[in-house]
């Protein structure tokens, strides 16, 4: 099974825009066994479209085209699909009442424009939106061929590859193997040193028919490990899955953090609700960016009491209580942890405070961070000299944050932060 | 002058890595007033990235190939050139020596891989290295086309275009003509709301030599709406921006929140400081995410004190002084503007308060927002139905509240969100 991505857009053409959503569906296409041997671009174009568009399917049994699906005059996927199966485009007006239904829940009036997204080529499926107002399509073109036309906007694009072309892909397979992905998520070691740690385990694997390990790194999210195996059912997959997931933890040991989509503020509000406790967050240089990731998890609001943005050095001291003095130091997180699960009233309390740059404050250099944390009564904080400049600092300070605080809510050791 | 881009590596099909190079160089080549319309990524494979090359070869008169110079068995760009030209490989002692030259400068050997990268098609030219040990090539194909080799290292390729490329194609472009580019971000309508109001002028602009309009919709930065325009000079490009920025002004009126780089969050930082007043946000869904909006601006210390997170009621009513009662409502976003500035010791206070999702709350549908400021002393609110789910609505909001504070400190009507 070969398959082919078309990427539609002027604006990725021009470089406006770097096209992340073919890398994303090579992903999955890989994951799934699906070959993929090219990827286009191609401007808003109907012709350039259509070219692209017989091109691939020359060479390839599917194409998955994104982008080009909206309501403006530049939106011509509809258009090119059409002219590739020779066919007209005829309204549906299942799809027209779907979209007319999304502008009536938010107390709009559907425009002219977006009628034309439930233009449909003649013989073509309709894939059913429900995170944008465009519909994807599925079109047969003859020998057994197809085309896959999803939106451009990520999120959307994502939703609809994984609920309908990857499981439409896999029954048009045959599919004989599943591939089974399983991902342990680290903080606290940059993706060399986790991948020193794994050297002997990748060496063992390699070349068998056993799990592939790739990594993934990332300032927001650490060093993600990812595990994939292909056998005949989903129970041997799993299988393999487990025990391999036993060796690599063997070899991390704490740096794992938590598994697939178990994210540091999902696994730190798990320990949070789990043991009755609600937090509150002091940031300085993150501004907020701690609270807002907490947040991010639904629910959160059981755990989650709220937080103090003490940006100006005077909000540390007027509001947190923090003693006056020099505030990037440990004794000034750890005040300002204190300070605002009393403010809050929180049984615990998180706090950072530190360097983003790009000039260095109280003769400390940019990077320098220190985490305070206040939990069961008892204040605890870390030093940490984090790389890059002044948004990868933020970033990796929220990281940071949140793995400090599930160390003390687990009782285990504070590591600060290994590049390498 | 039309150009093409190939990618090479089949990492950047199975989407380990994101391919950038291509939208660097599409920019580029807008820059430089050449036609960019296809990019390609193709993985390491000898006939299928001469494929790619004889495709764009018919379409363009000038390819452009990224990647597959390393020293490894699956660099193959070198290969498939000599394929594409006809041509054999040979040895070239200038640029072997070039390399040796460079390990010794570091003490090293030179390996024999590296060896391979002074091989050269016989009737191409090449392209010196000064980064890497990769050289680039110029390869003649017949009928005046051209291809140029680059590496896929990022610095290097971006170093060897427009040291060597860039200015080879201008000289065989001949006629200088330039594109130049302008952006103008809106807050407060949808994509083809935004579309409707300037359908006429680009009916208008249509087939004609003048300035093209494209959209580019997100829910963090709004609808941007992008004008280019080609013309021989910069000064001649510029003007044509100049007449026609003022033609989607009167269509878009005070729906324009900045231009270019102008950001929301810089553009009422701006405002901040040249008012020299000084900002508090109080957050209830969007747990920080404004606070941090704004500190993402360097500088930002100047006019922004910090903020309360007040995710819990409670800290609604406790920190910020909201009175007791319902608080998704537009007089505890008041309350809740005016309590922050108090706190934090700031002139202006700016204040978040709705539903996220999934659930209803205080019998107001996900979606319902509050934004609320205290702005010289006087309190104001609006109320807002923004459209999508949990994660759609916080990021709105955010765009939202910094639009809404614009408003405030320029004295423009406050006029809610309009989808469509």
């Amino acid at each position: 099974m070969r398959a082919e991505v078309v990427a539609v857009g002027t604006e990725l053409l021009l470089g406006y825009v770097v096209d992340t959503n073919s890398a994303w569906i090579g992903e999955q296409l890989a994951l799934a066994g699906v070959d993929c041997l090219r990827a286009t671009k191609v401007g808003d174009n109907v012709e350039r479209i259509a070219d692209a568009l017989r091109g691939g399917l020359q060479r390839a049994d599917a194409v998955i085209v994104c982008g080009g699906l909206g309501p403006t005059s530049d939106d011509l996927t509809r258009e090119a699909l059409a002219a590739v199966m020779g066919v007209e485009l005829r309204r549906d007006p299942v799809v027209e009442e779907r979209i007319a239904g999304m502008f009536r829940a938010v107390g709009m009036a559907m425009g002219d424009s977006n009628r034309h997204q439930a233009d449909v080529p003649t013989g073509a499926t309709v894939i059913e939106q429900v995170r944008g107002t465009a519909p994807g399509l599925v079109c047969p073109v003859g020998g057994g061929k197809v085309v896959y036309a999803v939106p451009g906007v990520p999120a959307e694009m994502r939703e609809m590859v994984t609920r309908a072309v990857l499981p439409d892909l896999a029954a048009r397979a045959g599919a004989p193997s599943v591939i089974a992905t399983r991902t342990l998520r680290t903080w606290g070691a940059g993706e060399s040193a986790v991948a020193e740690r794994l050297a002997d385990r990748v060496a063992a694997l390699e070349g068998g028919d056993g799990v592939a390990i790739a990594y993934l790194a990332s300032a927001a999210e650490g060093v993600k490990v990812r595990l994939s195996a292909k056998r005949p059912t989903v129970a041997a997959a799993a299988a393999l899955l487990d025990e391999e997931e036993g060796q690599v933890r063997a070899r991390l040991g704490d740096l794992v953090t938590g598994v697939d989509d178990a994210t540091l503020e999902v696994v730190v509000g798990e320990l949070l609700r789990a043991g009755g406790r609600r937090v509150a967050v002091a940031e300085s240089l993150t501004a907020g960016m701690v609270a807002a990731r907490l947040v991010d998890v639904p629910g959160a609001s059981a755990w989650v009491r709220g937080g103090v943005v003490a940006y100006a050095g005077e909000v540390k001291h007027r509001v947190l209580g923090v003693p006056d003095g020099p505030v990037v130091t440990a004794a000034a997180a750890e005040a300002m942890a204190v300070g605002v699960a009393m403010v809050c009233g929180a049984d615990c309390g998180l706090a950072v405070t530190g360097v983003a740059g790009p000039d260095p404050q109280e003769g400390e250099p940019p990077g320098t961070v220190f985490v305070g944390s206040y939990v069961d009564g008892a204040a605890a904080s870390e030093r940490l000299r984090l790389p890059g400049g002044r948004v990868e600092v933020r970033v990796l300070t929220v990281g940071a944050a949140l793995d400090h605080l599930r160390r003390r809510l687990l009782g285990l050791p504070l590591r600060g932060w290994t590049t390498g």
